[in-house]
């Protein structure tokens, strides 16, 4: 059966930037699948709406969709046991679950007043227009006054990160010597924000930024060779 | 072989209150494993030099010793492959290792202000001089400093703990259906808390004073027969 998966772009129908759907790519990768990539703009509710969502990713498998990063990626570990484990097991799939919530929140959550004034540039005017007037309405200020301080605020994100630098140093990576769906959940991001802003929000000598420098090259280099800025 | 381990207590050697040991203690339990206690309180350092520590938890098996509440927990999951799983698979062992990041800095530290002032009262003299100086050191400010915001600083702990509470929302335990070691992970720190503080740390309407009752409860009220207040 086809699969096929809506992801999220702006004006580059190539470059897309959802931290959300590249979870999902990096689980497709790893479980080998390809899938047709379509496309999808943050106006466009109307296409995914039959599919019960508002929100990319969803997957087309065959006559089913697959809604929500993480169902996704248990519906792939369940549709494909017999390929590499996204999860190692059931209480790697258990505990995903809260590293899943702890990307959401303090990566994802991080990381967006300190890329979110960069993304509007990337989108088609209409999307521009909706993503500015849902995200203002949210931090309660204009995007650029958010951006205004993140030279200050990248290092309270930093410091965030530190649980996962600190498992670095004895694995190379969250899913132990090799990664599984646990670094997608956080790389996602990065990867989001390297497709949309030119912003540094790691430093070369931390171990952070060599693990993201591994994951670009995962699956041959299926995060680097999509368009991003060199950050 | 027999298993003996050093926990730490203050004037009452039945009232372990470390959330590394209480991590260690749950782990035994969850294998089914009895394990003498060591009483040890923080100044005897002599006692347990020889086994090349400084620090409780520090667990006997015959003539090993093993240091480290995380190091215990990969020991015993590995001397004992037919009890009950403590990671439920080689992912969930991978992933703990940061779920055990976050909850030495989220949650440990998080709750050690708020509790910090509580535990001298139950030290012997030349024990709380000890902790006192060392941790006021810490802190740069006398503990009842530190302890005198809890009432706000309570509200800001409680919002860190998200990650666990939306899990808790989708699955009973951090572990899944059952709890394992990733439970244990957080249910230590609060473990501690209980034993010395009766400053409440959470409310009880909150997903996860139901979960605390639950791992209170387990393994035949291991946690809640040991004293402690009623938080």
């Amino acid at each position: 059966m086809s699969l096929k998966l809506y992801e999220l772009v702006g004006t580059d129908a190539a470059r897309p930037f959802s931290p959300y759907c590249w979870r999902t790519r990096m689980a497709l990768a790893h479980k080998g699948l390809a899938a047709e990539t379509i496309p999808w703009c943050f106006t466009d509710k109307a296409a995914i709406a039959p599919h019960g969502s508002e929100k990319v990713p969803v997957l087309l498998h065959g006559d089913s969709a697959v809604v929500d990063s993480w169902v996704i990626a248990n519906y792939l570990e369940d549709s494909y046991p017999d390929r590499p484990s996204l999860f190692g097991g059931e209480g790697g799939r258990a505990t995903g679950r809260m590293l899943n919530w702890w990307g959401d929140i303090t990566v994802v959550g991080g990381m967006f007043p300190l890329i979110v004034a960069d993304i509007p540039a990337h989108l088609a005017p209409v999307d521009a227009a909706y993503f500015r007037k849902s995200r203002e309405a949210r931090f309660g200020k204009p995007l650029e006054e958010v951006a205004a301080t993140r030279d200050q605020a990248v290092v309270g994100f930093r410091k965030t990160l530190d649980p996962l630098r600190l498992t670095l140093k004895s694995q190379p990576f969250l899913g132990g010597d090799a990664p599984n769906y646990a670094d997608y959940i956080v790389f996602g991001p990065f990867q989001w924000a390297r497709a949309v802003s030119p912003f540094r929000l790691l430093e070369e000598d931390d171990p952070i930024y060599a693990w993201r420098e591994k994951l670009l090259d995962a699956f041959d280099g299926t995060a680097r060779n999509s368009p991003g800025y060199a950050v």
